[in-house]
């Protein structure tokens, strides 16, 4: 297998579990087959399509390239015609997703490099690539982003992001540095669902003692 | 009546009647009058302002062209001086709504085709220029937008971009075309109007039994 | 202190209140430390985001620019550790996010003017410039955005826009026109926070009697 096809799967499987992730909040809010298909679409392509209006890749590859929406239909159908079976997966789901996720942060960071921006905005529209689509989610279906308020998951994306746009900065142009971030990023994600492992929040009480 | 002036009408047509659903909704909101005039504005440029900037048409036509703002600020005028009158004239809005989604979803697809688009950019763009607007008046009304939930209203703009964008590719560049995909779409969105017609739900009880 | 120092003083004053108005929001709602600082930074610079996107500014400032996301990370840090000090200082907090609305919506008008594009577009990204930040910071917290409720806000960033975008336009490129600009928005913004002005509201049943 080369490595443009393995990016290339790597890429379906995160659109693919984002856009499962998207239909099945959608369902859930009981969204009609439109809103259940928009969903997954925005879900899974959101993100890029951001990185891409900001950085110029007109127009963006979410739109331009057919594949990402047959990916959300097919997501919305599985889970309208599947869905206690897509709940039994749940599981599998969040691999898919932690894989999305790494794939997503380290792609956008090297996009956003390769059109010749800095790693500043590398590592800003890296963490956007992998988290976009699922904030506009839940604006969507009007609740505050789940990714602002807990779990280790915009953070292990902001880090796979950082090590790939200042490895790539530092010269570092091996073939490895790609796979290590996402490698990285993954373990993260897997290890903080595994252990309930959270950023700290700060409640008022305690801020106001302190 | 040339056919630019019949396409210049339509497309203010469909403002003035995005821009008073906008103003409305703002208005019942009780939000003050600048608050009114901005829900106006969005709402009837929202998605024309997404379209041009996914499409590479910088500055987007509603910011460059002073007439979609004065149009919007006289919606917000009405709605705030003439309610009563306004909601006793509900049905001939919802048929310029009707003009407005069938104009927009053709003429955005079009455009996004002239821009050197692909047929898949034309139909999401399409619909996107057609209901982006009333999606982002609900977002910012702090509501899961209509359209994801219920009638046949994206799914009529959705198949009149689609039909504009293939036979737009198939070379039927006949002048009848974007007349019938608005014909069709405001056929189909007056009966769905008409008789009730909606989109399949999914309830999760209904889905886990099947 | 030159003028262009003045200008970066102001911007980042500016947006270091954007900030911490963004991290206090973040922080009463109990995110964690990433969703603390994602909150600061789009408040700080979403509006300008928004408006570099609309101009063809590719990539937006406040991406390429590292010293914003850092002032976002020190507003956020210093909300987060110093709680009960920054509510005490709330006042003095008001002062700069006043100073900040001023510098951006006059800057924001003289970016989209020195990009090519005309006056109404010019008024208007100077508006958005101002408040989109804080527009994006309430959707992400889920609530209608405050400035289309109530206060003499937006209403004040776009007069100090509209001046400058008129005057630059008229050909009064003399230097104290931006500055009269700022100074007219920033005394609007004070006195009605002083007298607590308001713009008018229209309750449905009001509008119904009258």
């Amino acid at each position: 297998m080369t490595t443009h096809a393995l990016f290339t799967l790597l890429d379906l499987i995160g659109t693919f579990a984002f856009a499962i992730s998207g239909a099945v909040a959608a369902h859930q809010k009981k969204l009609d087959l439109f809103g259940v298909i928009s969903l997954a679409y925005v879900t899974a392509c959101g993100g890029g399509i951001i990185r891409d209006i900001c950085i110029g890749a007109i127009p963006p590859a979410g739109l331009s390239d057919w594949r990402y929406l047959v990916v959300a239909v097919i997501a919305a159908g599985l889970v309208i015609s599947m869905n206690a079976l897509v709940r039994r997966l749940s599981h599998p789901v969040l691999l898919f997703d932690a894989a999305g996720l790494s794939f997503f942060a380290v792609f956008g960071a090297h996009k956003t490099l390769q059109f010749g921006h800095g790693i500043g905005a590398a590592i800003i529209l890296g963490t956007v690539s992998a988290v976009g689509g699922g904030v506009m989610r839940d604006l969507f279906l009007n609740r505050t982003p789940v990714i602002l308020q807990k779990e280790i998951y915009a953070s292990a994306a902001l880090f796979a992001a950082a090590f790939l746009a200042i490895a790539e900065e530092v010269g570092w142009s091996l073939q490895w540095v790609p796979w290590t971030a996402i490698a990285l990023c993954f373990a993260i994600r897997y290890l903080s669902l595994r252990f309930n492992w959270n950023l700290p929040r700060f409640s008022d009480d305690k801020a106001e003692r302190g």
